[in-house]
């Protein structure tokens, strides 16, 4: 392909909007453009990269046993009915409704429609296991689109749904995906480890997501080095220590706090209560019921997982005036020991697990307790582990110090279970003739988020730098002469030809520009291989080949097409 | 791939709501699967023959020099608002509110997005011409949507637009498209034929259509065997000679015509008034403004080309009541002669230029008027060709007999000029400096329906006929025992091997049935070559190549690859 032949626009300077250094790139080197907030078109350079990871996703989908169809991205409302996702999942679903008023929506994920088609097509155990995967456009109504291509209205993914006869079937499905997504992301040139995630709004019982490090992430990934355990910090667990028991104490005792309202106010002088003596109580409507959450005062709640403990419905903070209606008290001086109603759900985090002499708020405004203990003091309805790990806790794992650093999230693979299955009637007949429904699995790859991952890890000050495997072009030739029959040209021709002929993709810069745009523009797009073909060297019967990671090499005119070849060799 | 790794659920019966052969076939043979009324999943097989068919579009594409770019299926409304399409082609759109409660329509097609990428990116003469194209899911809110993929509410589009400098060179872009259609359709294996076409709600000023015969097509193609003249009829005109002029008679005389409100009846006793001598009077509302259309007794109205000369606008038919309204009548007793408001609109077809001593109606129910001279007693406002070619005509341009027969639309290139360019400002500075608006084309293939197509045209009793370009598979392998282990199952491994090896696409029907489901299935699916190995022809040391269009061939088995290979080649 000829540079003047397409249309690769790239810019000094990115636009304002860009926040991040891989969307600003994204755009400088041309290969998108935005149409609207959160929606962009693929350039001719960027629809390239896109189709070469699309290949690579392909490729090993396909060696992993997978079968690819491609669904429909208009899907009617009634099987999200079915399984209630229309309504859970209802915050980020595109709704259209057509001329005869009937309701469908914009393709997310398939769950749903897959499903349907396994209920019809999936009968027999002979025909288990099966995994079905599509690339294609989904749509998500993000209210704040941003970050390029990392958080974008519309976008592609590559989604596969296995069915299974039993569980143990389901877990030999969910390795193979989770060795193709390795496979995967070390083809597209990534820096990729798989972390134990939450399931989130889809369901499911057992889920790895597979990130990439980034500073610009938006994920907290808790890992450590000693031993290799990674999980998202939404999910993450620590080998935190309990609370140190003290001596049985009297009753509580109920003390004035005039104005405290803050965990940090009562650790302070006259009262001195360390955070670590004190129980934090909030208070969260989830779907309209009041729910109280106790958490050690030096601790903090994850959200995350309180709402995989409370079924992944609805929920927010009670306002101040919601938290007086429940607990007679405002924020500050709530707890879990008085007037607490006997239908509200208590949940405490497993820190506080036979903890005592702990002070916390007596719901009366500008009074707390101490002396509680939580066995004897607070009706716990259920313990569970609610708290967000900190860098430095001990691994739940092996005891040393956790770490913790942004990554970006570009693959997710989840076992399923039965949930849809049900639902949806995907039934098989197993070897006894009975009806038993499918074990499934879902595995996610954001394709054109990994396109802007590779981006965020593979650049320096002058641009982006591909891996081979996903370049645009693996080689662009720069002629600094570019006359028709001027021998500088005659000789890039000739490059162009021989090198296209051995199956290298090449872009010929042919435009008449000053040899220093040239090369600003080839190290800004990140071509693998730069060859230089000027006046200078042609003389010295030398080209220059300039690897875009390495150190410059002038090699003879008659050597120039070996020498690209090897540097297009896998190293080692 | 081996048969039971995929999913190949062929049927016995189409489903009652398949209403023509290719939408039966296409589901029999387990190509694709109903999700909801016009919205369909492509299963495996499917997906292989769109893929085909999709590369070779995209190389047919390159070849002409047109650049792929992906732009997003959401589209801002405003950019709409901006050509003014947001209400003319307001019947198609699918829209969409997002959680901003900002609105987005569903790409039907993408004018206003590449146009709009134009007049940010060109700036120069010297960056023309350019032709961007794409290959991607697309959008219409077909009320009735039926055939499968002939008409659905969702589809694969290729669609691609030019840009120039003028005029003339946009007719040179033009022609590389239409040659690179050609080339397209031929290489898919479609009998296929540009005709004349009207531009429609689109625009623009010159289209042609790419059609495939087909008794289940939805277009009427008007031809000259004897030229290659080729319209659609919606187009179409002929050389049907004028109204012949009798002598001047006397002024329009009333008659009473009790009862009579048809053409036919006007032509029987006691009237005896043939039908090419009476004048039909239509009236339409566009956009709510009243205009007649006179047009000749044996003449039908061409509802297209009447659209085509109003502007595009919507419109219908009066009813009875606003005829009574607008001229003092009910239909049946219409004409152009008396009463006729003179805001009315009156637009007459070429055929009645001339003519005299015709009978029409009266504006008084009940009565008719006879010996009008159109240039005497009728207000013409503007003469149009508005009818409808019949066939038997002579050819407008040889003046032979013109064909009628009905054509599947599959693509379709239209000059557009410089309507969107000018709304959406890309423009360029020519060479002297002078801003200029870009001279546009676009040019559309349905992707999905030239899949379906091939089938409307490749068929037979037993199923489906595939090109060899677009096969799934070229070749189905059956052994007839499979068994691991078995020489039949053991050679036709052998053979999967080495066509595979050969670059050969083999699907191996490694199901344990019956020959006839087997042999059955294969022909259905319509795979190019099936190769039967069974235990009586291996006993003989042969293998049996049947090609879905030949006759069988036993070949030995040492032979068995090359005589496949032999079978591969394409004729000549």
């Amino acid at each position: 392909m000829k540079w003047t032949e397409t249309l690769i626009p790239t810019l000094r300077e990115a636009p304002s909007d860009a926040e991040i250094l891989s969307h600003k790139l994204l755009l400088r080197a041309g290969l998108i453009r935005k149409l609207a907030g959160g929606v962009y078109t693929f350039l001719p350079l960027g629809l390239r990269v896109l189709r070469k990871v699309e290949q690579i996703i392909r490729e090993e989908m396909d060696r992993a046993g997978a079968i690819e169809v491609l669904m429909p991205a208009l899907q009617p409302r009634e099987i999200w009915e079915q399984t209630g996702r229309a309504e859970t999942a209802k915050g980020v679903l595109f709704k259209v409704r057509d001329g005869a008023d009937r309701e469908w929506f914009l393709s997310p994920t398939a769950e749903e429609v897959i499903t349907t088609l396994a209920a019809h097509e999936i009968s027999s155990y002979r025909q288990l296991p099966r995994n079905f995967y599509q690339i294609s456009t989904k749509f998500r109504d993000e209210i704040r689109p941003r970050f390029g291509l990392m958080r974008a209205k519309e976008f592609i993914m590559k989604d596969a749904y296995s069915f299974d006869v039993s569980d143990a079937a389901a877990m030999a499905s969910y390795q193979k995906m989770y060795a193709a997504y390795h496979r995967i992301f070390d083809r597209c040139g990534l820096q990729n480890f798989p972390v134990e995630a939450d399931s989130g709004v889809i369901g499911g019982s057992h889920s790895h997501e597979f990130m990439v490090p980034a500073d610009t992430g938006e994920n907290e990934v808790v890992f450590c080095e000693a031993c290799g355990y990674a999980a998202n910090r939404e999910k993450a667990t620590s080998g935190v220590p309990g609370t140190a028991a003290r001596e049985p104490g009297g009753a509580p005792e109920q003390f004035a706090t005039p104005g405290v309202v803050t965990i940090e106010a009562l650790s302070r002088e006259p009262y001195g209560v360390a955070a670590h003596r004190q129980i934090k109580t909030l208070v969260y409507l989830v779907e309209d019921s009041p729910v109280l959450v106790l958490i050690r005062g030096d601790d903090q709640l994850n959200e995350t997982k309180f709402s995989a403990r409370t079924g992944g419905l609805t929920f927010r903070p009670a306002t101040p005036e919601e938290c007086v209606e429940i607990l007679g008290a405002r924020p500050g001086s709530l707890g879990a020991v008085r007037r607490v109603p006997a239908e509200v759900r208590v949940l405490a985090d497993e820190r506080l697990r036979g903890a005592n002499d702990m002070t916390t708020g007596a719901n009366e405004d500008g009074f707390h307790l101490r002396h509680v203990a939580m066995d004897r003091d607070v009706r716990v309805s259920d313990w569970f582990d609610l708290r967000t790990v900190a860098a430095g806790e001990p691994c739940v794992k092996c005891g040393q110090p956790l770490n913790i650093r942004r990554a970006i999230e570009v693959g997710h693979v989840f076992k399923l279970g039965t949930k849809y299955s049900e639902k949806l009637g995907a039934s098989y007949l197993d070897e006894s003739g009975a009806r038993r429904p499918c074990v499934m699995g879902c595995y996610g790859i954001g394709v054109t988020r990994t396109l802007q991952a590779i981006i965020e890890q593979g650049n320096d000050k002058d641009g982006i730098i591909w891996p081979l495997s996903v370049a645009p072009y693996q080689v662009c030739l720069t002629p600094l002469q570019v006359a028709a029959g001027h021998p500088v040209m005659e000789l890039a021709e000739t490059l162009y030809r021989e090198l296209t002929a051995r199956g290298v993709e090449v872009l010929l810069d042919d435009r008449d520009e000053r040899p220093g745009v040239k090369f600003k523009d080839a190290d800004l797009v990140g071509f693998p291989i730069r060859v230089a073909i000027g006046e200078k060297s042609l003389a010295r019967g030398q080209v220059e080949i300039k690897p875009r990671r390495g150190a410059l090499l002038a090699v003879d005119c008659a050597a120039a097409v070996s020498g690209i070849m090897a540097q297009l060799q896998p190293p080692g």
